[in-house]
Parts: structure tokens; C-alpha cells; sequence
């Protein structure tokens, strides 16, 4: 059905549009036009591939969500460690995530509507990450996964609000060092 | 001197009227008129206080972080734990903070000079903050005072922008609970 290919690669090819321009200079004066020029369409043709800003907002950071989780389970089998830090602005393809990620974040403080949506779209992927983490962690713990997966949580999102607030302070290597400490003491195994 | 202080009360003041419509209505329209009605002034009363946005934003970010740092310095000599928990969003006044800091933050990634006065207005305090719960900490630890520093601001920012955007899963029992179990982990004495 090429069709529905093409018209799910564009909707990804405006969301990735919409990245860079988020990247570039925030959610704050973002507008359909500007995304538009910059993927190089007119915002009549935007309009044909997404209701309005909310939805293409929506689908930008559960896109950037699936990418996540994709990279995240992949290496997972293998590397649990390698596995969280594809989660963290190590390069500048993950920073530009990370950016996404918490530009609307913030934005859906103020905005309801946006945050029942952001919820929605990311739940599942969030929920499978999560979920095998939690358990590759619970082989060497007792503890209660879910427990585990919110601490796991709040230590990824933390590291990368500080590593996206203070560059200088956190390079890469520092990012990761902080993640093997706060892993060997969840009790992950440490690499041979 | 009653001028001075009357002076610093009404930046004090002006800051508190920027912070509700940050809460409000996050930064992305926020412009100083706005934040003049809000605390009843005229703009032309505002820039007799403020340079400009830029300088009321800092400044408003540096009073959140102050007044944090204050409670926290003033709690720490008591239990740690508690101390912590002054920056987590378990109230309403606390959950403010959160929001000014985390729409600032992200507000500051476009914006190199906003980061600069950030980070410069902030360094003081969060310097204070972490040295003295790392020195708490290093008490029962041999690891380095940095080290530990970084895993606990990692975590406290995690867990507040974890609790921020999903508040039905992160009411404050769940926030306290993330935190007592991280804090277990980095050696912190149980309380009795």
C-alpha cells in the first residue's frame, strides 16, 4: 500500500521538521508556518497531514519516544547500561531528543489538553522501556520493579535536565559516570 | 535604609507577580506588560526595576532558588531527608518553584545569555545546597563529595520533572518513597 507509507513518512518527515525547529529556538514562538519552511512545504499541505499544532506537536515527541525505545530494547538484550544511556544527550541526535522531550514537557504544564495527549502517545513506549529495565534489574534485586523503574526514571531525566542546563558541567563522560555509580547501586551487575 | 530595602521589596514583589503567570501560563507568551498587571504596576514602574525581561527572569529564578536553598540549609541540620524533600513539588508553593525552575531552564537552551545569568545567579546557591547534604552524606561514605552531589541533583530534578508531568502518578507519598529509597542506596542513616 504505497499510499499509507508515503503518507506516514511524511507525517514523520514534518515531525523531524518540527524537531529541528524546536531545537533551534523553542516551542515558545513556534508556529505551523515555520515548521512548514522549514520541511519545505506549504502550510496548506501541513494541515492535510495534521489537525492542527497540538496534534503535530503530539506525534513530534511520540516519534521521538518510539526512536527512543526502539534503540533503548535493541541493546537492551545485551547491554543494559548502553541501553539507558541511549536515553541520555550524549551526541546530537540525542540531545536533540532530549531537547524535544523537554520542551514539551514544559509546555504541557500549561496546557491540559497537551498533556493528555503527550501521556497517551508516550505511555506504552515508556511502559515497555520501563518494564524491561525493571526486569533485567529485578534478576539481581528483590526490590519491587516498579520501584525500581521509578527511580531508574528519575535518575535518566535528571541527568539530562542537568546535562542540557549545564554543558560544560556534564560531558558525556561525566553523564555516564553518574549512570554506572547510581546503577551499581540499584544493583546492576557491573561489565566485566 | 529604608529606600534599599523598599527597593529589593518591590523587586521581591515584581518577581512574585512573574512567577504566578509563569505558573499560569508557562513563559512562551510572557511579556512584561503582562507581569505588570499582574502585580498591579505600570510597565514604565517595572523598568525602573529591571533592565529588562531577561534580568526579571534571572532574577525570579535566583529568588526561587534562594528561598529553596534557605529552607533546605535551614532543615539539613536537622534531617536530611526532609531537607531534600523542600525542593520536590509536594505542595503548592513548592510545585511554583518547580515549574519557574524547569520553564526557565528549558526556556534557557535557545537563549546563551539567559543560561549565562542563569547558571551565574544560581551557582552560588546550588553550590551551598550540595556541598552541604554531600558533606551530610560523605559522613557515612568514603566516596567523593562531587560525585555523590551529582547523583543527588540528578535525582531530586528527576523525580520533580517526573512528578510535574505526570502528577496522578506522582503524588507526594511517591515522590518521598523514590526519594528514601535513593537516599538508602547512597548510604544515608535510616531514620529511627
Amino acid at each position: 500500500m504505497p499510499r499509507t507509507t508515503s503518507h506516514h513518512e511524511r507525517r514523520e518527515h514534518i515531525a523531524e521538521a518540527a524537531w529541528r525547529v524546536i531545537e533551534r529556538e523553542g516551542i515558545a514562538k513556534l508556529n505551523l508556518r515555520e515548521i512548514a519552511r522549514e520541511g519545505g512545504y506549504t502550510t496548506g499541505v501541513l494541515s492535510h497531514y495534521f489537525r492542527d499544532k497540538q496534534e503535530l506537536l503530539a506525534y513530534a515527541l511520540g516519534l521521538v519516544v518510539d526512536r527512543q525505545a526502539e534503540r533503548v530494547l535493541r541493546v537492551a538484550q545485551v547491554d543494559l547500561r548502553a541501553a539507558l544511556a541511549e536515553l541520555l544527550p550524549l551526541d546530537a541526535e540525542r540531545r536533540r531528543e532530549c531537547v524535544i522531550w523537554l520542551a514539551l514537557t514544559t509546555a504541557s504544564l500549561q496546557q491540559p489538553d497537551l498533556a493528555a495527549e503527550l501521556q497517551r502517545r508516550c505511555a506504552q513506549a515508556r511502559t515497555a522501556i520501563s518494564s524491561a529495565l525493571g526486569n533485567a534489574l529485578a534478576a539481581s534485586s528483590d526490590e519491587d520493579i516498579d520501584d525500581l523503574a521509578d527511580e531508574l526514571q528519575a535518575l535518566i531525566d535528571g541527568i539530562t535536565v542537568n546535562a542540557l542546563g549545564q554543558p560544560e558541567r556534564y560531558p558525556p563522560e561525566r553523564q555516564l559516570a553518574v549512570l554506572a555509580r547510581a546503577l551499581a547501586r540499584l544493583g546492576m551487575p557491573q561489565p566485566t
